[in-house]
């Protein structure tokens, strides 16, 4: 193999206590010792055995010392990527992680693309595609449920399977092309009976991989709640209240691009992603009407709905609302808080709706009166299974599709069994359902299909 | 010694391909092995060598896999703190960041203080206060200037010209103090003549180090330039083609805290600090000239004054004001850019200023005409020497004033020596050199001093 040796910042962007920059290819570790010279003089990367940390100077061509930094050294195919790999760990200042990425680059190396040492350790064998996807989910995780379900594919559990599936498949395939052979004399290699029930098994067994994508995305990106409420009801009291309970991820994941990030928490360990709305109120005002037509089409995004009624102020205007609010959420959970019953005198009665799928909650958001019992309910309502370490959900739009694709390819053959269909015809669409499990796992790949996967993940993984 | 085992996130704050997590004390490698499992059996933490990695698992106390990951193992003394060390590389998620500093806490460790590896490693004498300090500076440097100052301070070249400086000094203090014995006797151990060459080289040394303050701090923390002119004169164009000279570093800065980071831009391996003012013009508008004054107030916070004249427009209104800016900038450098060279017809002789102190260019900002020169211009206005690899520049406010008080000091031994002051006296203004040299190498310490460096750290160094 005669490939580049790339480079890239690995690390986090921004000044850190230290950085990392990774290096992978077969000049490595030789373009890495051009830019590196030990303390001790005995002591070279050239001669370092593989996993083994060594102290040094990063230097420039003019010898003016760049840092000081831990070079950790990789021999294939024993490193992530299975090329040999040289990972410098230096200070993480801004100026430093350039002058090192350049210097490595003027000494042969190329800047990685997004996502590249991962594919390497795809196409060197170290991992299988959905498991190459599997690492830039669990990177951009942000909640227990996410990390499981990265963790659980990144390990094979899901792989595993469908190689399972896809292999019995390539078995009667094989002894229906072998029919082919024989067309003339009509006999039967594949057992219908045995294919019949095997078409069975994959068919619930995919259709539960579908039905598993509703929560698998729900959980990746987040569940969407949106809150709705009068400009006074207190809802960015509420807001602040409910993002504070997580602070410290919240402030760690601050530097990268996501936008909505600050509306984001996680509640026992799921993440909710919370839709800010202009007020709502019952008017007649034209203008104003069109902003509270506005806050209806945000409330299409949400899944959940959370309505914020001041107690001490907007009860009877409320319940004018009642019945459009519930029109618009046809198809949404609605949770109405009644806040403010720190201030409020009428606490004993004020549920304004008559309906057991509407929960409806006291609270005040201000005093943080009975929050943890609004978290439970929103956790309740987002109705997410709980997730075992084994279970297997499917969270990625890619294979989301190819599992549809195997699906219908199941069902046609189960139809075609059942109409006793010409062996030609049938090996065709079991041909097409092995095809369909073999792009998730990458026994069948395109180009097409590395470079759209490989582009989503950060540039140094 | 019986110290804490500490731990912290390295890395910069946010999602990257991978992060790193230090552990640092007398339990590291025993706390670290608790949430570690390798994945070859032979192999376990505590018989790894020094500078070793290991692959293997993080796992939970439920037994749950929180990653995949690399720890690099370093035995006392030789790790950054001088104490066992071992970091764990990870999948850079937040969450998995989270997880695993929560279980090495779980598991005996506390969370690190700002600053404490490096505050460790000086306690355990593997560097001294200003490599210290240097660390810092390093981290946060963002130009090659800046970079090289602190290089050069923690690879400890100040710090040996002022433990050389504090020798001969103490040397002197003993012998003068040996005088004190013999009071009686009124004998000279120490030659004043030597103490005398001794105090004229140091006073020389220090004062140019004192003198080097005003450039390390313009290297340390970017030359201020305010940018002034009329509201339409171009100046956000300008400013736009000024950063984006430097894209790649801006953008690797992002989500730090510097609030003013996008108005900062590398010239020539010199930051530059921009200070965006409001539009001034001559005018007779009482609540315009309030803004005018705003602006005016602006320009005392910078070392350059960048004055961009609409040339298309504006010559004769700026002609007007140019008594009133020269006044302001007394004791700043001007530069008048003429801007929009591109659509004016009178590109001639538009020098406003008679005047060989302003400089004058003709530009043109949105079709890049004369930028180069401007920045040339920029970098030769702000005089700043060129700083060879060996150059002692102080950057350090505590160093500083230091250095003031030691200056202080050795003058007062010189008045001393002039007039021939008791034993006693003179011992006690040497004494007085030692102790300031001594803050800043840490041979003096208190408690207060180090809480007040290490408390600038970022966690995790």
């Amino acid at each position: 193999m005669n490939q580049s040796t790339i480079c890239a910042i690995s690390t986090a962007a921004g000044i850190g206590g230290i950085a990392v920059i990774r290096v992978s290819g077969d000049r490595a570790i030789q373009n890495a010792s051009k830019i590196f010279c030990t303390f001790n003089e005995n002591k070279n990367l050239f001669d370092a055995e593989s996993h083994t940390v060594i102290f040094g100077k990063i230097k420039n061509g003019k010898n003016e010392i760049i840092d000081e930094a831990l070079v950790s050294i990789f021999r294939a195919p024993h490193s992530y990527t299975g090329e040999d790999t040289v990972e410098i760990s230096c200070h993480g200042s801004a100026y430093i992680q350039q002058q090192i990425l350049k210097l490595l680059i003027e000494n042969g190396c190329v800047l990685a693309q997004a996502g590249e040492f991962t594919q390497r350790a795809f196409l060197n064998g170290k991992m299988d595609l959905s498991q190459a996807e599997a690492v830039a989910d669990l990177i951009s995780s942000e909640s227990q449920a996410a990390h499981r379900i990265a963790m659980n594919q990144m390990r094979g559990f899901f792989l595993n399977e469908l190689q399972n599936i896809r292999q019995k498949l390539v078995e009667f395939a094989s002894l229906i092309e072998l029919e082919l052979d024989f067309n003339e004399e009509d006999v039967e290699f594949a057992d219908r009976n045995e294919l019949g029930k095997l078409a069975f098994n994959i068919e619930e067994y995919i259709s539960k991989l579908c039905k598993s994508f509703d929560v698998g995305n729900a959980i990746k990106n987040g569940i969407p709640v949106a809150i709705v409420g009068e400009t006074n009801a207190g809802k960015s009291t509420l807001l602040n209240v409910l993002l504070n309970e997580e602070r410290a991820i919240v402030s760690e994941i601050h530097g990268t691009t996501r936008d909505a990030i600050e509306d984001a928490t996680n509640i026992g360990g799921l993440m909710f992603r919370f839709i800010d709305t202009a007020g709502i109120r019952d008017t007649k005002d034209k203008i104003e009407n069109m902003g509270i037509e506005r806050t209806y089409s945000k409330i299409e995004q949400a899944s959940i709905v959370l309505w914020i009624i001041d107690v001490s102020q907007s009860v009877e205007n409320a319940r004018k609302m009642l019945p459009e609010m519930i029109e618009r959420c046809k198809n949404k959970k609605l949770i109405i808080a009644y806040n403010k019953i720190d201030i409020s005198k009428s606490t004993a009665n004020i549920s304004i709706a008559d309906n057991d799928e509407i929960k409806q909650i006291n609270i005040s958001a201000k005093e943080k009166l009975n929050m943890e019992l609004l978290q439970n309910i929103l956790l309740e309502t987002a109705q997410i299974p709980e997730t075992g370490s084994n279970d297997i959900i499917v969270t990625n739009m890619r294979h989301f599709e190819a599992l549809q694709n195997a699906h219908s390819a199941i069902v046609r053959i189960q139809n075609g069994l059942k109409q006793n269909i010409s062996h030609d015809l049938l090996a065709q669409d079991i041909r097409d359902c092995i095809f369909h499990i073999g792009t998730i796992t990458g026994s069948i790949t395109t180009d097409e299909i590395l470079r759209n996967i490989f582009s989503k993940f950060c540039v140094g993984k």
